[in-house]
């Protein structure tokens, strides 16, 4: 299995971290990575917050029932939708979900841990207030990122047959020749 | 560089393909990747159609001004989101996108060429009824795959300081120690 495959079907939600400190390097890859995402037109949609000062770190704890996980996290990157360089919701949404899985598998190959934490966008507006930006900006997610815990991490998924049809949706993809 | 990082990096939208074809294996590898993006609860709200008839291809081909990738791609995949499977549909739409680039990263690592063709997305009704598929389904995107043309291709992006802030929107990330 070539190495991407690979990543792409290692990767979980990693919830604990150690206080290995994360180093700046690692931010600017997995940034790098977050924005060559594709997007439609090539807009770029998202815009990026890395948060490291512990202070800010536990006014967004409290801003989420994960509380527990945020506090653990050495770096912070909330993810926004800048309005202002949107052309089409829904379109833009789906790119930076891409821009996400990006940060997210750079976090694998870097061996560090990282969660999608969506429940924070519950309390949107109070996270706009301690970040300070502007009404444009569209909270999508909050990636906690840090230096995993080891311990096995086990994950499901549905069957392709589930999932997937041939050529129709009357026929159910069978992934054999 | 970590691989994949530099698969990431190195993934570029493929718009031409030669008449090779493309093997269930590969295809099934693609799909594997596909479903093992992460979602909110886990819902995995995909739905996924592979479509390698040529005539039904030629009909999609006609619902978008893309028509040229469209006939010359091998397999298509239509990426649907499912509102039956749904429970926050920007979440859902995100974790869609997320799936999406799986599989495009996994083209790459194939050494598929693939692009995402959002613009199909103004016919979605007509899509709808060539693929028979139940209202429920919402079209979010098709990929176009195929073995790429070789040719150099180049992209931009902006620079991780126009869209990226440390701490606070006051302040730009700048990526220096």
């Amino acid at each position: 299995m070539s190495a991407t495959i690979e990543t792409i079907l290692a990767r979980r939600s990693i919830r604990e971290y150690t206080e290995a400190p994360v180093g700046k390097e690692d931010i600017n890859t997995i940034l790098e990575c977050g924005r060559w995402a594709p997007s439609g037109l090539n807009n770029q949609p998202w815009k990026f917050i890395v948060i490291q000062n512990e202070e800010t770190i536990k006014r967004l704890a409290e801003c989420t029932h994960y509380s527990k996980i945020v506090l653990q996290a050495k770096v912070l990157i909330a993810v926004y939708l800048d309005q202002e360089t949107m052309y089409h919701h829904d379109k833009d949404v789906l790119a930076i979900g891409a821009s996400i899985q990006n940060m997210l598998l750079a976090c694998t190959d870097l061996e560090l841990g990282a969660v999608w934490l969506g429940e924070i966008l519950k309390k949107s507006e109070q996270v706009k207030a301690i970040l300070e930006v502007p009404d444009t900006f569209e909270l999508m997610a909050v990636l906690a990122i840090g230096h995993p815990v080891k311990k096995e991490r086990s994950s499901t998924r549905k069957e392709l047959a589930e999932t997937t049809f041939h050529e129709k949706y009357d026929e159910k993809w069978t992934g054999e020749n």
